[in-house]
């Protein structure tokens, strides 16, 4: 009988889902950016108001060093537990705009794809949640289980005001599971829960050589050039067969169950191909002695990706700059922490780093991978519910990408952390053209309504 | 008689000349950035007011294809020597901007110097010489010798037009010597001429890996990263201990003089400590087994200049860019020509470059390197008239930065080329804070009318 109300109600206001969602995503919150902090504040306003609607408690937007975080509560469900639901309304930059098809923050339906800055990352995922919530409370008046939502602002930023709130009030949010909904599925037929997440450290790596720019003519030759030095750090970083030199790295990767190596090395869903379709090349990169799903899920990585400094505009200059930056990450599976790892990082690039310039490493921001098990009650349950909506039992998969906040829900809380997702591999995350897929937004939200129903003891 | 009237008549005018100067270096005529367009032709037009004023006849702007000439001739000394003066009117762009301690556009006097982009480079010089003309003809009717006047806008961007108008139309600029003032002496006591200067090959490296950016955590450690690739360029190129790694590179360099190589390992006027003290370093870098000035003025350098692509705003963003690319250049001495540098340098990147990307090499633009002989008599009376003003004789030296119009003058045209300039080795040229010794720009101005005078055969 709920059920089909469920449906009903569902189907019957999918258009208006939509247009909320859009509401939300034309709003640039863009975290990184300060001039967008008015952004900022409205996105926050705007998943307020959803959860006000809804008839939630304490519904407010929480202030913090950084960017606020959004929190609202229904608790009346006693006997019954309790699931925290994290998302975020913060989203990337959009740069570089002129390869987007569509203004980045206009919301545009082409064909089954909202695309959109944060279409997928993470404003329409979370937006799956608020309306499965809405579904339930609209047709059975109550949740079934007791919720608490928290949604912070700076997750392309950091995280660093969400990490140091649950780290101060951890009893505010207690919790029997938590739920991430920031994650993607291999495609549209193939339901996944992730358990397993890479954790990151990003930096700036500055070198300073003259005491100003130098014209390449009259010094070029005896001047410190910071690109070169920069050029010799990232290649004494990572060779070119994909292995990191940086001594002590490798050692505390937690091993992968043998279920996982074979799922890595075996590839029974031909993840391979989607990668290098996705991608567009025709080879893997990086270390061949590992299968490339372990590459990605299962060791660590560094990739550089932005160099600051000097001439980037059309034409020619001929400037050698004072000072260059790059912007380099690392990748770190479970087992690896990230305060350790910048540590041998920093004291890898001083080491490579030639006499002659200054050399700064500068920390951005870090987070921690994590594992989960897959046995506890809250991952079968939403396991049940991607078999009821999807018709097929999902797989459990890692994921390369960062979010730290599992890693601390995990630790910190103490609770098992379900990470289910409705994004694609080609959603375009971080790159121009993001997009999320309106089948997977509208069957995620029953999903989502299907999972609360099944953590729920009656 | 005339000595006296000429330096009552500059004394008399230097407000004026000043004056003059900067209204030229107001116009922001940056030749690489196609929105400066209309302020080129300003500036060009506002050089061709200044010949027509002094009575130059065919005083005119030239259209190429791409940014226009100005061309003025003075051809009244029957028996008299033709000098074609060479300079140039278009500028650097100003980018670090933020680093600039007055407006870059907006002339500033501090002291003995006057800031502004172009002071300098090139217009402070070329206005020296129009005030040395405007002086001769004020005080005696007539100049002691004829005189073509061709200044460029495209110096700062290749010039490829003046190559082009030079090789199609050699008789309309013949002459008996050219000169260029677009150079530096090493410090206001001691003047200098140029001998030799240094070709260039300005290039990009572009290099193409996913067909679309993507997301380091997703696929990090299997995705080609065109940065990490510009790296593996960039060390193979040239090592840490500044040779360069492109076979055939160095094996045409023209030996040079006795006379030089003792200079330049002797060291008699301590440049060395004046290097080092003007890029605020202890130490140089490149080739140990050449002295400093050697590296600098004859041989060849590699130096990258910027690195386009991936996130280079504040903050993190984790994109793995589908393309980037390195502004690099090389500097040559006189005996290796561009193109063949050009085609050695662009066979080893693609012989650098890892399977599994595409990499283009682009020439932005190139020019060659020259050295003239000091014994033609248009260098000895540059000399005498540098000993008259200065009361010291100049040195003959080198410089590293390329004018390549000097080669072609000389190779082309069949002429000694001088190479006589005011500007000194702080002028911060290509660089924030540009500027130009006012004392210079008046003693320049004396110099160079002095120089015509010594040129006359009378």
């Amino acid at each position: 009988m709920v059920q089909a109300q469920l449906e009903s109600y569902i189907s019957q206001h999918e258009g208006r889902f939509l247009d909320e969602l859009m509401g939300w995503l034309r709003i640039p919150s863009i975290s990184t950016l300060p001039e967008h902090a008015g952004d900022i504040r409205r996105a926050a306003e705007y998943a307020v108001e959803q959860l006000k609607r809804m008839g939630f408690e304490q519904a407010q937007v929480i202030a913090t060093q950084g960017h606020p975080l959004v929190y609202g509560e229904w608790l009346k469900a006693p006997g019954q537990p309790t699931l925290l639901i994290y998302g975020h309304y913060d989203v990337q930059p959009v740069d570089p705009v002129e390869l987007w098809e569509s203004s980045p923050f206009e919301p545009s339906v082409r064909g089954d794809n909202l695309y959109c800055r944060g279409a997928a990352d993470d404003k329409g995922q979370t937006m799956v949640v608020f309306k499965a919530l809405e579904a339930l409370m609209a047709v059975d008046g109550k949740l079934p289980i007791n919720v608490r939502v928290l949604i912070e602002g700076e997750e392309e930023a950091g995280g660093e005001s969400i990490e140091a709130y649950v780290r101060a009030y951890p009893e505010r949010l207690k919790c029997d599971a938590a739920f991430i909904c920031d994650s993607h599925m291999p495609s549209k037929e193939l339901p996944a829960l992730i358990t397993g997440l890479r954790g990151i450290i990003y930096t700036e790596v500055e070198v300073r050589g003259a005491k100003r720019d130098l014209h390449s003519g009259s010094y070029g030759g005896v001047a410190p050039n910071p690109f070169h030095t920069l050029a010799v750090i990232i290649t004494g970083l990572k060779d070119a067969q994909g292995h990191i030199h940086i001594p002590g790295l490798y050692d505390n990767i937690r091993p992968a169950s043998e279920v996982e190596k074979n799922f890595w090395h075996d590839d029974p869903l031909h993840m391979n191909e989607m990668l290098l379709e996705e991608m567009g090349v025709r080879e893997f990169t990086g270390e061949a002695e590992y299968p490339p799903l372990e590459r990605i899920w299962g060791r660590p990585t560094v990739e550089v990706h932005g160099m600051v400094g000097g001439f980037t505009g059309e034409g020619a200059k001929t400037v050698i700059p004072a000072v260059a930056k790059a912007k380099i990450s690392l990748r770190l599976p479970a087992g690896i922490r990230s305060d350790e790892a910048f540590a041998l990082f920093e004291r890898r690039v001083m080491e490579l780093a030639p006499a002659g310039v200054e050399v700064i490493v500068h920390k951005v921001h870090g987070g921690e991978g994590v594992i989960v098990p897959v046995d506890a009650a809250p991952m079968q349950a939403a396991a049940a519910a991607l078999k009821e909506t999807y018709g097929k039992a999902p797989i459990f998969i890692r994921e390369g990408g960062s979010i730290p906040i599992a890693a601390l829900f995990y630790n910190l809380l103490g609770v098992p952390v379900v990470m289910m997702g409705f994004g694609l591999p080609d959603d375009n995350l971080h790159a121009p053209n993001e997009k999320y897929s309106l089948s997977q937004f509208y069957k995620g939200i029953r999903t989502v309504a299907r999972f609360l129903q099944n953590m729920s003891h009656s």
